[in-house]
Protein backbone atom coordinates (compact mmCIF):
# COMPACT_ATOMS: atom_id res chain seq x y z
CA UNK A 1 0.00 0.00 0.00
CA UNK A 2 1.21 3.63 -0.66
CA UNK A 3 2.27 5.57 1.74
CA UNK A 4 -0.39 8.11 2.42
CA UNK A 5 -2.35 11.15 4.71
CA UNK A 6 -5.13 11.38 5.75
CA UNK A 7 -6.91 13.59 7.37
CA UNK A 8 -10.42 12.28 8.21
CA UNK A 9 -11.43 9.66 10.70
CA UNK A 10 -13.32 7.44 8.78
CA UNK A 11 -10.51 7.08 6.16
CA UNK A 12 -8.15 6.13 8.67
CA UNK A 13 -10.49 3.61 10.05
CA UNK A 14 -11.39 1.95 6.41
CA UNK A 15 -7.15 1.75 5.62
CA UNK A 16 -6.80 0.08 9.02
CA UNK A 17 -9.91 -2.74 8.63
CA UNK A 18 -7.46 -3.65 5.50
CA UNK A 19 -4.00 -3.76 7.29
CA UNK A 20 -6.00 -5.74 10.33
CA UNK A 21 -7.72 -8.17 8.21
CA UNK A 22 -4.46 -9.13 6.77
CA UNK A 23 -3.03 -9.95 10.28
CA UNK A 24 -0.29 -7.01 10.24
CA UNK A 25 0.84 -5.84 13.31
CA UNK A 26 0.40 -2.11 14.04
CA UNK A 27 2.66 -0.08 15.86
CA UNK A 28 1.80 3.63 16.51
CA UNK A 29 3.85 6.87 17.16
CA UNK A 30 1.57 10.05 18.49
CA UNK A 31 3.28 13.43 17.38
CA UNK A 32 2.34 16.95 17.26
CA UNK A 33 4.60 17.14 14.16
CA UNK A 34 7.15 19.24 13.78
CA UNK A 35 9.18 16.08 13.91
CA UNK A 36 13.45 15.80 14.99
CA UNK A 37 15.28 12.51 15.21
CA UNK A 38 13.56 12.20 18.77
CA UNK A 39 10.06 11.09 16.59
CA UNK A 40 12.10 9.47 14.14
CA UNK A 41 13.68 7.31 16.39
CA UNK A 42 10.44 6.08 17.36
CA UNK A 43 9.27 5.86 14.23
CA UNK A 44 12.20 3.49 13.09
CA UNK A 45 11.78 1.45 15.88
CA UNK A 46 8.20 0.96 15.49
CA UNK A 47 9.10 -0.19 12.06
CA UNK A 48 11.70 -3.24 13.50
CA UNK A 49 9.05 -4.38 15.92
CA UNK A 50 5.67 -4.11 13.71
CA UNK A 51 4.24 -4.41 10.12
CA UNK A 52 2.70 -1.36 9.52
CA UNK A 53 3.40 1.93 11.17
CA UNK A 54 1.17 4.99 11.98
CA UNK A 55 1.77 8.22 13.20
CA UNK A 56 -0.63 11.23 14.32
CA UNK A 57 0.28 14.69 13.63
CA UNK A 58 -2.01 16.76 15.97
CA UNK A 59 -1.27 19.51 17.88
CA UNK A 60 -3.60 19.27 20.67
CA UNK A 61 -5.63 22.22 21.67
CA UNK A 62 -6.98 20.37 25.01
CA UNK A 63 -3.11 19.68 26.66
CA UNK A 64 -2.30 23.56 25.93
CA UNK A 65 -3.34 25.82 28.97
CA UNK A 66 -3.93 29.52 28.67
CA UNK A 67 -1.05 31.98 27.98
CA UNK A 68 0.81 28.77 26.25
CA UNK A 69 2.11 28.21 22.58
CA UNK A 70 -0.63 26.75 21.11
CA UNK A 71 -1.17 28.92 18.28
CA UNK A 72 3.02 29.27 17.53
CA UNK A 73 3.12 25.63 17.69
CA UNK A 74 5.55 24.90 14.80
CA UNK A 75 3.34 23.43 11.90
CA UNK A 76 5.29 21.59 8.74
CA UNK A 77 3.15 18.66 7.70
CA UNK A 78 4.71 17.93 4.04
CA UNK A 79 8.22 18.40 5.23
CA UNK A 80 6.64 16.16 8.57
CA UNK A 81 5.49 13.72 5.65
CA UNK A 82 8.53 13.18 4.04
CA UNK A 83 10.97 12.62 6.90
CA UNK A 84 8.30 10.72 8.54
CA UNK A 85 7.57 8.39 5.14
CA UNK A 86 11.64 7.94 4.58
CA UNK A 87 11.87 6.89 8.59
CA UNK A 88 9.51 3.74 8.07
CA UNK A 89 6.04 5.24 8.24
CA UNK A 90 3.37 4.02 6.36
CA UNK A 91 0.42 6.00 7.46
CA UNK A 92 0.09 9.92 8.90
CA UNK A 93 -3.22 10.55 10.03
CA UNK A 94 -3.18 14.73 10.55
CA UNK A 95 -6.75 15.22 11.57
CA UNK A 96 -8.30 19.11 12.09
CA UNK A 97 -9.43 20.08 15.86
CA UNK A 98 -12.95 19.64 14.56
CA UNK A 99 -12.47 16.30 13.55
CA UNK A 100 -11.25 15.25 16.84
CA UNK A 101 -13.08 17.33 19.25
CA UNK A 102 -16.79 18.33 17.74
CA UNK A 103 -19.67 19.92 19.03
CA UNK A 104 -21.27 18.37 21.91
CA UNK A 105 -17.52 16.92 22.77
CA UNK A 106 -17.71 16.10 26.78
CA UNK A 107 -15.37 12.89 27.68
CA UNK A 108 -12.06 13.54 29.45
CA UNK A 109 -9.66 10.81 30.50
CA UNK A 110 -7.69 11.64 33.85
CA UNK A 111 -4.77 10.33 35.89
CA UNK A 112 -4.84 10.85 39.17
CA UNK A 113 -1.53 11.21 41.50
CA UNK A 114 0.77 10.85 38.69
CA UNK A 115 -0.11 13.88 37.29
CA UNK A 116 0.06 16.15 40.48
CA UNK A 117 3.35 16.92 40.73
CA UNK A 118 6.46 18.26 38.00
CA UNK A 119 4.60 19.29 35.11
CA UNK A 120 1.17 18.20 36.06
CA UNK A 121 1.78 21.16 38.75
CA UNK A 122 3.08 23.82 36.26
CA UNK A 123 0.35 22.90 33.95
CA UNK A 124 -2.95 22.96 35.57
CA UNK A 125 -5.03 20.04 32.83
CA UNK A 126 -1.93 19.64 30.21
CA UNK A 127 -2.30 15.82 31.42
CA UNK A 128 -5.83 15.63 31.16
CA UNK A 129 -5.54 16.91 28.03
CA UNK A 130 -2.92 14.42 26.48
CA UNK A 131 -4.43 11.35 28.39
CA UNK A 132 -7.79 11.88 26.23
CA UNK A 133 -6.21 12.83 23.01
CA UNK A 134 -4.18 9.42 23.16
CA UNK A 135 -7.60 7.19 24.23
CA UNK A 136 -9.33 8.42 21.09
CA UNK A 137 -6.01 7.96 19.41
CA UNK A 138 -5.51 4.45 20.79
CA UNK A 139 -9.50 3.87 20.09
CA UNK A 140 -9.00 5.30 16.76
CA UNK A 141 -5.49 3.24 15.40
CA UNK A 142 -5.95 0.22 17.93
CA UNK A 143 -2.07 -0.67 17.39
CA UNK A 144 -0.34 -3.52 19.06
CA UNK A 145 2.77 -1.44 20.13
CA UNK A 146 2.79 2.41 20.89
CA UNK A 147 6.11 4.80 21.32
CA UNK A 148 7.04 7.63 23.65
CA UNK A 149 10.03 9.12 24.33
CA UNK A 150 11.77 9.27 28.16
CA UNK A 151 12.39 13.36 27.22
CA UNK A 152 8.59 13.55 28.24
CA UNK A 153 9.06 11.04 30.74
CA UNK A 154 6.30 11.89 33.16
CA UNK A 155 3.66 11.56 30.00
CA UNK A 156 5.13 8.45 29.33
CA UNK A 157 4.59 6.90 32.64
CA UNK A 158 0.80 8.30 32.98
CA UNK A 159 0.07 6.89 29.58
CA UNK A 160 1.77 3.34 30.92
CA UNK A 161 -0.51 3.83 33.70
CA UNK A 162 -3.72 4.35 31.66
CA UNK A 163 -3.06 1.90 29.16
CA UNK A 164 -3.00 -0.47 32.37
CA UNK A 165 -5.78 0.85 34.21
CA UNK A 166 -8.06 1.10 31.33
CA UNK A 167 -7.16 -2.20 29.58
CA UNK A 168 -6.06 -0.83 26.61
CA UNK A 169 -4.25 -4.15 24.48
CA UNK A 170 -1.22 -2.31 24.07
CA UNK A 171 2.23 -2.78 24.74
CA UNK A 172 4.04 0.67 25.42
CA UNK A 173 7.51 1.54 24.60
CA UNK A 174 9.62 4.14 26.31
CA UNK A 175 12.60 5.05 24.39
CA UNK A 176 15.52 6.85 25.24
CA UNK A 177 15.83 10.79 24.87
CA UNK A 178 17.55 11.89 21.26
CA UNK A 179 20.44 14.46 22.43
CA UNK A 180 21.95 17.22 20.19
CA UNK A 181 25.94 17.16 20.55
CA UNK A 182 25.96 19.30 23.44
CA UNK A 183 23.32 17.37 25.06
CA UNK A 184 20.30 19.58 24.63
CA UNK A 185 17.40 16.84 24.50
CA UNK A 186 15.61 17.69 20.78
CA UNK A 187 12.44 19.05 21.44
CA UNK A 188 9.96 21.22 18.78
CA UNK A 189 10.34 23.77 20.87
CA UNK A 190 14.29 24.27 20.53
CA UNK A 191 13.31 25.91 17.55
CA UNK A 192 11.91 28.76 19.85
CA UNK A 193 15.13 29.74 20.77
CA UNK A 194 17.53 32.54 19.71
CA UNK A 195 21.07 32.03 19.44
CA UNK A 196 21.78 33.33 22.99
CA UNK A 197 19.56 30.87 24.32
CA UNK A 198 20.04 27.67 22.40
CA UNK A 199 23.93 28.49 24.05
CA UNK A 200 22.84 28.40 27.77
CA UNK A 201 20.25 25.75 26.93
CA UNK A 202 22.37 22.56 27.68
CA UNK A 203 23.01 23.70 31.21
CA UNK A 204 19.67 21.69 32.02
CA UNK A 205 21.48 17.94 30.81
CA UNK A 206 24.90 19.29 32.06
CA UNK A 207 23.31 19.77 35.74
CA UNK A 208 21.81 16.40 35.89
CA UNK A 209 24.56 15.11 34.57
CA UNK A 210 26.51 16.24 37.64
CA UNK A 211 23.29 15.64 40.12
CA UNK A 212 24.15 12.18 38.52
CA UNK A 213 27.89 12.21 39.53
CA UNK A 214 26.87 13.45 43.28
CA UNK A 215 24.46 10.13 43.44
CA UNK A 216 27.71 8.04 42.08
CA UNK A 217 29.45 9.86 44.67
CA UNK A 218 26.71 8.66 47.76
CA UNK A 219 24.62 11.70 47.61
CA UNK A 220 21.04 10.34 48.28
CA UNK A 221 19.33 13.60 50.16
CA UNK A 222 17.03 14.72 47.38
CA UNK A 223 16.33 18.18 48.97
CA UNK A 224 20.67 18.69 48.74
CA UNK A 225 20.87 17.41 45.23
CA UNK A 226 18.08 19.40 44.01
CA UNK A 227 19.79 22.30 45.52
CA UNK A 228 22.81 21.40 43.51
CA UNK A 229 20.77 21.43 40.08
CA UNK A 230 19.34 24.41 41.26
CA UNK A 231 22.35 26.29 41.53
CA UNK A 232 24.26 24.97 38.53
CA UNK A 233 21.09 26.01 36.66
CA UNK A 234 20.83 29.72 37.68
CA UNK A 235 24.79 30.36 37.38
CA UNK A 236 22.71 30.94 33.39
CA UNK A 237 21.92 33.99 33.36
CA UNK A 238 18.98 33.51 30.97
CA UNK A 239 17.66 30.48 32.69
CA UNK A 240 14.44 30.90 34.66
CA UNK A 241 13.52 27.65 36.55
CA UNK A 242 10.20 26.16 36.60
CA UNK A 243 10.90 23.19 38.89
CA UNK A 244 13.88 21.07 39.76
CA UNK A 245 12.31 17.88 42.23
CA UNK A 246 12.99 14.17 42.14
CA UNK A 247 10.27 11.63 41.79
CA UNK A 248 9.96 8.25 42.70
CA UNK A 249 9.55 6.29 39.18
CA UNK A 250 6.73 4.50 40.29
CA UNK A 251 4.70 6.75 41.61
CA UNK A 252 5.73 9.56 40.73
CA UNK A 253 6.20 11.49 44.25
CA UNK A 254 8.16 13.35 45.71
CA UNK A 255 10.83 11.41 47.06
CA UNK A 256 13.05 12.37 50.18
CA UNK A 257 15.77 10.23 49.99
CA UNK A 258 16.74 8.12 46.72
CA UNK A 259 16.36 4.65 46.39
CA UNK A 260 15.31 2.22 44.05
CA UNK A 261 14.43 3.98 40.83
CA UNK A 262 14.04 8.19 41.09
CA UNK A 263 13.20 10.38 38.06
CA UNK A 264 15.21 13.55 38.45
CA UNK A 265 13.37 16.17 36.17
CA UNK A 266 13.74 20.00 35.61
CA UNK A 267 11.60 22.59 33.70
CA UNK A 268 13.13 25.97 32.40
CA UNK A 269 11.96 29.31 31.00
CA UNK A 270 14.64 30.51 28.38
CA UNK A 271 12.72 33.98 27.40
CA UNK A 272 8.89 32.72 26.28
CA UNK A 273 10.47 29.07 25.89
CA UNK A 274 9.71 26.74 28.44
CA UNK A 275 11.96 23.24 27.83
CA UNK A 276 11.95 20.48 30.31
CA UNK A 277 14.29 17.20 30.94
CA UNK A 278 14.86 14.63 32.49
CA UNK A 279 17.37 11.92 33.44
CA UNK A 280 16.52 8.27 35.42
CA UNK A 281 18.84 7.16 38.15
CA UNK A 282 19.36 4.22 40.09
CA UNK A 283 20.20 3.16 43.03
CA UNK B 1 -16.82 -23.78 21.80
CA UNK B 2 -19.03 -24.60 25.34
CA UNK B 3 -20.34 -22.04 27.41
CA UNK B 4 -18.26 -20.61 30.05
CA UNK B 5 -17.85 -18.56 32.81
CA UNK B 6 -14.32 -16.38 33.07
CA UNK B 7 -13.13 -14.22 36.12
CA UNK B 8 -9.55 -13.24 35.35
CA UNK B 9 -9.04 -10.86 32.62
CA UNK B 10 -6.35 -13.10 30.47
CA UNK B 11 -9.03 -16.05 29.86
CA UNK B 12 -11.28 -13.75 28.37
CA UNK B 13 -8.89 -12.23 26.49
CA UNK B 14 -7.33 -15.55 25.20
CA UNK B 15 -10.82 -17.13 24.54
CA UNK B 16 -11.82 -13.53 22.54
CA UNK B 17 -9.13 -13.57 20.29
CA UNK B 18 -10.14 -16.83 18.87
CA UNK B 19 -13.52 -15.62 18.29
CA UNK B 20 -11.78 -12.53 16.63
CA UNK B 21 -9.95 -14.48 14.57
CA UNK B 22 -12.66 -16.19 13.49
CA UNK B 23 -14.08 -13.06 12.20
CA UNK B 24 -17.14 -13.48 14.54
CA UNK B 25 -19.21 -10.36 15.36
CA UNK B 26 -19.22 -9.93 19.24
CA UNK B 27 -22.19 -8.22 21.25
CA UNK B 28 -21.93 -7.57 24.92
CA UNK B 29 -24.25 -6.92 27.60
CA UNK B 30 -22.64 -5.32 30.80
CA UNK B 31 -24.10 -6.39 33.60
CA UNK B 32 -24.33 -6.13 37.90
CA UNK B 33 -25.74 -9.07 37.97
CA UNK B 34 -28.70 -10.13 39.38
CA UNK B 35 -30.78 -10.62 36.07
CA UNK B 36 -33.61 -10.29 35.29
CA UNK B 37 -36.19 -9.91 32.10
CA UNK B 38 -34.72 -6.66 31.30
CA UNK B 39 -31.06 -7.73 31.17
CA UNK B 40 -32.41 -10.94 29.46
CA UNK B 41 -34.32 -9.20 26.71
CA UNK B 42 -30.97 -7.16 26.34
CA UNK B 43 -28.72 -10.77 25.55
CA UNK B 44 -31.51 -12.02 23.31
CA UNK B 45 -31.17 -9.24 21.09
CA UNK B 46 -27.21 -9.77 21.44
CA UNK B 47 -27.65 -12.87 19.95
CA UNK B 48 -29.40 -11.67 17.14
CA UNK B 49 -27.47 -9.03 15.94
CA UNK B 50 -23.94 -10.98 16.76
CA UNK B 51 -22.32 -14.01 16.49
CA UNK B 52 -20.74 -14.27 19.66
CA UNK B 53 -22.52 -12.78 23.37
CA UNK B 54 -20.14 -12.07 26.03
CA UNK B 55 -21.96 -10.37 29.23
CA UNK B 56 -19.83 -9.28 32.32
CA UNK B 57 -20.89 -9.77 36.03
CA UNK B 58 -19.35 -6.88 37.93
CA UNK B 59 -20.91 -5.14 41.00
CA UNK B 60 -18.39 -2.08 40.40
CA UNK B 61 -18.11 -0.12 43.88
CA UNK B 62 -16.58 2.54 42.18
CA UNK B 63 -20.22 3.43 40.71
CA UNK B 64 -21.35 3.14 44.53
CA UNK B 65 -21.53 6.12 47.15
CA UNK B 66 -20.53 6.30 50.72
CA UNK B 67 -23.71 4.59 52.40
CA UNK B 68 -25.07 2.99 49.41
CA UNK B 69 -26.00 -0.43 48.76
CA UNK B 70 -22.72 -1.55 47.58
CA UNK B 71 -22.28 -4.37 50.35
CA UNK B 72 -25.80 -5.44 50.20
CA UNK B 73 -26.54 -5.62 46.08
CA UNK B 74 -27.79 -9.45 45.45
CA UNK B 75 -25.39 -11.70 43.86
CA UNK B 76 -26.13 -14.89 42.52
CA UNK B 77 -23.81 -16.25 40.11
CA UNK B 78 -25.17 -19.20 39.20
CA UNK B 79 -28.70 -18.55 39.07
CA UNK B 80 -27.44 -15.40 36.60
CA UNK B 81 -25.19 -18.32 34.36
CA UNK B 82 -27.94 -20.81 34.06
CA UNK B 83 -30.61 -17.39 32.94
CA UNK B 84 -28.17 -16.24 30.63
CA UNK B 85 -26.90 -19.52 29.15
CA UNK B 86 -30.59 -19.92 28.31
CA UNK B 87 -31.30 -16.76 26.26
CA UNK B 88 -28.20 -17.12 24.14
CA UNK B 89 -25.15 -15.71 25.95
CA UNK B 90 -22.09 -17.38 25.03
CA UNK B 91 -19.31 -16.26 28.30
CA UNK B 92 -19.86 -14.40 31.31
CA UNK B 93 -17.16 -12.60 32.46
CA UNK B 94 -17.20 -12.25 36.10
CA UNK B 95 -13.92 -10.54 37.99
CA UNK B 96 -13.42 -9.76 40.96
CA UNK B 97 -12.34 -6.67 42.30
CA UNK B 98 -9.17 -6.57 42.90
CA UNK B 99 -8.62 -7.75 38.68
CA UNK B 100 -10.50 -4.49 37.94
CA UNK B 101 -8.94 -2.21 39.87
CA UNK B 102 -5.33 -3.36 41.09
CA UNK B 103 -2.91 -1.69 43.71
CA UNK B 104 -2.61 1.81 42.22
CA UNK B 105 -5.66 1.84 39.98
CA UNK B 106 -5.60 5.45 39.11
CA UNK B 107 -7.41 6.12 35.81
CA UNK B 108 -10.90 7.94 35.68
CA UNK B 109 -13.31 8.65 32.65
CA UNK B 110 -15.67 11.34 32.86
CA UNK B 111 -18.40 13.07 30.73
CA UNK B 112 -18.67 16.73 32.14
CA UNK B 113 -22.09 18.32 31.51
CA UNK B 114 -24.29 15.19 31.28
CA UNK B 115 -23.65 13.49 34.41
CA UNK B 116 -24.83 17.22 36.07
CA UNK B 117 -28.54 16.71 36.91
CA UNK B 118 -30.94 13.68 37.84
CA UNK B 119 -28.87 10.88 39.11
CA UNK B 120 -25.46 12.83 38.63
CA UNK B 121 -26.81 15.43 41.26
CA UNK B 122 -28.15 12.12 43.39
CA UNK B 123 -25.15 10.19 43.48
CA UNK B 124 -21.87 12.81 43.18
CA UNK B 125 -19.02 10.08 41.51
CA UNK B 126 -21.77 7.47 40.39
CA UNK B 127 -21.05 8.22 36.43
CA UNK B 128 -17.41 8.36 36.62
CA UNK B 129 -17.32 5.04 38.29
CA UNK B 130 -20.00 3.53 35.24
CA UNK B 131 -17.66 4.95 32.63
CA UNK B 132 -14.38 4.76 34.23
CA UNK B 133 -15.56 0.55 34.39
CA UNK B 134 -17.53 0.32 31.16
CA UNK B 135 -13.94 2.21 29.01
CA UNK B 136 -12.00 -0.86 31.03
CA UNK B 137 -14.89 -3.47 29.87
CA UNK B 138 -15.17 -2.37 26.22
CA UNK B 139 -11.17 -2.06 26.10
CA UNK B 140 -11.37 -5.75 27.58
CA UNK B 141 -14.04 -7.60 25.52
CA UNK B 142 -13.69 -5.01 22.20
CA UNK B 143 -17.43 -6.04 21.36
CA UNK B 144 -19.05 -4.76 17.63
CA UNK B 145 -22.47 -3.71 19.75
CA UNK B 146 -23.19 -3.36 23.22
CA UNK B 147 -26.44 -3.18 24.63
CA UNK B 148 -28.24 -1.14 27.61
CA UNK B 149 -31.58 -1.05 29.08
CA UNK B 150 -33.86 2.86 28.59
CA UNK B 151 -34.49 2.01 32.58
CA UNK B 152 -31.02 3.43 33.20
CA UNK B 153 -31.52 6.47 30.47
CA UNK B 154 -29.03 8.67 31.88
CA UNK B 155 -26.48 6.24 31.97
CA UNK B 156 -27.20 4.71 28.11
CA UNK B 157 -27.08 8.55 27.12
CA UNK B 158 -23.74 8.99 29.04
CA UNK B 159 -21.88 5.87 27.65
CA UNK B 160 -23.32 6.89 23.87
CA UNK B 161 -21.68 10.26 24.62
CA UNK B 162 -18.36 8.84 25.36
CA UNK B 163 -18.28 6.54 23.21
CA UNK B 164 -18.56 8.68 20.10
CA UNK B 165 -15.85 11.37 22.09
CA UNK B 166 -13.51 8.55 22.59
CA UNK B 167 -13.77 7.04 19.27
CA UNK B 168 -14.79 3.61 20.17
CA UNK B 169 -15.33 1.33 17.28
CA UNK B 170 -18.66 0.25 18.94
CA UNK B 171 -22.70 0.74 18.42
CA UNK B 172 -24.81 1.23 21.27
CA UNK B 173 -27.76 0.13 21.36
CA UNK B 174 -30.14 1.65 23.94
CA UNK B 175 -33.63 -1.17 24.56
CA UNK B 176 -37.16 0.21 26.27
CA UNK B 177 -37.69 -0.96 29.57
CA UNK B 178 -38.93 -4.23 30.79
CA UNK B 179 -42.10 -3.80 33.01
CA UNK B 180 -43.32 -5.90 35.83
CA UNK B 181 -47.67 -6.56 34.73
CA UNK B 182 -48.24 -3.74 37.52
CA UNK B 183 -46.10 -1.56 35.25
CA UNK B 184 -43.07 -1.47 37.67
CA UNK B 185 -39.41 -1.01 36.09
CA UNK B 186 -37.75 -4.48 36.70
CA UNK B 187 -34.65 -4.21 38.64
CA UNK B 188 -32.01 -5.92 40.41
CA UNK B 189 -33.45 -3.53 43.42
CA UNK B 190 -36.68 -4.54 43.56
CA UNK B 191 -35.86 -7.51 45.66
CA UNK B 192 -35.01 -4.90 48.17
CA UNK B 193 -38.73 -3.79 48.51
CA UNK B 194 -41.30 -5.45 51.16
CA UNK B 195 -44.57 -6.50 50.23
CA UNK B 196 -46.23 -3.11 51.09
CA UNK B 197 -43.36 -1.20 49.26
CA UNK B 198 -43.86 -3.55 46.24
CA UNK B 199 -47.40 -2.55 46.23
CA UNK B 200 -46.35 1.01 46.15
CA UNK B 201 -43.95 0.86 44.05
CA UNK B 202 -46.00 0.98 40.79
CA UNK B 203 -47.01 4.87 41.52
CA UNK B 204 -43.70 5.84 39.55
CA UNK B 205 -44.41 4.38 36.48
CA UNK B 206 -48.32 5.45 37.11
CA UNK B 207 -47.14 8.78 37.54
CA UNK B 208 -45.20 9.15 34.45
CA UNK B 209 -47.73 7.78 31.67
CA UNK B 210 -50.33 10.15 33.24
CA UNK B 211 -47.61 13.50 32.51
CA UNK B 212 -47.36 11.75 29.15
CA UNK B 213 -51.45 11.99 28.91
CA UNK B 214 -50.65 15.62 30.13
CA UNK B 215 -48.01 16.35 26.97
CA UNK B 216 -50.84 14.70 24.69
CA UNK B 217 -53.51 17.40 25.62
CA UNK B 218 -51.35 20.22 25.58
CA UNK B 219 -49.18 20.53 28.49
CA UNK B 220 -45.64 22.02 27.43
CA UNK B 221 -44.59 24.09 30.79
CA UNK B 222 -41.94 21.35 32.49
CA UNK B 223 -42.62 22.97 36.24
CA UNK B 224 -46.42 22.54 35.80
CA UNK B 225 -45.42 18.80 34.57
CA UNK B 226 -42.97 18.40 37.30
CA UNK B 227 -45.43 19.39 40.14
CA UNK B 228 -48.28 17.18 39.01
CA UNK B 229 -45.97 14.43 38.90
CA UNK B 230 -45.15 15.14 42.54
CA UNK B 231 -48.16 15.42 43.69
CA UNK B 232 -48.97 11.80 42.15
CA UNK B 233 -46.01 9.91 44.01
CA UNK B 234 -46.80 11.90 47.28
CA UNK B 235 -50.25 10.30 47.42
CA UNK B 236 -48.90 7.48 48.02
CA UNK B 237 -47.47 7.67 51.25
CA UNK B 238 -44.63 5.39 51.04
CA UNK B 239 -42.70 7.04 48.46
CA UNK B 240 -39.86 9.63 49.26
CA UNK B 241 -38.75 11.93 46.47
CA UNK B 242 -35.04 12.10 45.44
CA UNK B 243 -35.88 13.81 41.88
CA UNK B 244 -39.01 14.42 39.34
CA UNK B 245 -36.92 16.12 36.69
CA UNK B 246 -37.52 16.68 32.48
CA UNK B 247 -34.39 17.14 30.71
CA UNK B 248 -33.79 17.59 26.91
CA UNK B 249 -32.74 14.32 25.62
CA UNK B 250 -29.80 16.04 23.48
CA UNK B 251 -28.21 17.46 26.50
CA UNK B 252 -29.67 15.94 29.27
CA UNK B 253 -30.42 19.56 31.04
CA UNK B 254 -33.15 20.35 32.37
CA UNK B 255 -35.73 22.24 29.61
CA UNK B 256 -38.64 24.81 30.89
CA UNK B 257 -40.84 23.65 27.38
CA UNK B 258 -40.69 20.79 26.27
CA UNK B 259 -40.16 20.71 22.33
CA UNK B 260 -38.61 17.93 20.79
CA UNK B 261 -37.44 14.45 22.74
CA UNK B 262 -37.57 15.27 26.43
CA UNK B 263 -36.52 12.71 29.33
CA UNK B 264 -38.92 12.70 32.28
CA UNK B 265 -36.65 11.01 34.79
CA UNK B 266 -37.81 10.22 38.43
CA UNK B 267 -35.97 8.42 41.23
CA UNK B 268 -37.90 7.68 44.85
CA UNK B 269 -36.93 6.02 48.01
CA UNK B 270 -39.21 3.47 49.10
CA UNK B 271 -37.40 2.44 52.98
CA UNK B 272 -33.71 2.85 52.30
CA UNK B 273 -34.72 1.36 48.50
CA UNK B 274 -34.13 4.07 45.38
CA UNK B 275 -35.75 2.96 42.47
CA UNK B 276 -35.53 5.07 39.27
CA UNK B 277 -37.74 5.18 36.16
CA UNK B 278 -38.45 6.94 33.61
CA UNK B 279 -39.89 7.75 29.96
CA UNK B 280 -39.16 9.77 26.55
CA UNK B 281 -41.92 11.75 25.25
CA UNK B 282 -41.50 13.46 21.89
CA UNK B 283 -44.14 16.95 20.73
Amino acid sequence: MAKKIVHRIYELRSILREIRAAQKTIGFVPTMGYLHEGHLSLIRQAGKDCDFVVISIFVNPLQFGAGEDYAEYPRALSRDAKLAFANGCDLIFAPTVKEMYPQGFATFVEVERLSEHLCGASRPGHFRGVTTVVTKLFNLVEPDHAYFGQKDAQQAFIIKRMVADLNFDITIHILPTVRETDGLAMSSRNTYLNQKERQAAPVLYRSLCAAKEKITQGERDAASLIAYITKLIKQEPLADIDYVNIVDLENLQPCKKISGKALIAVAVRFGSTRLIDNIIVEV
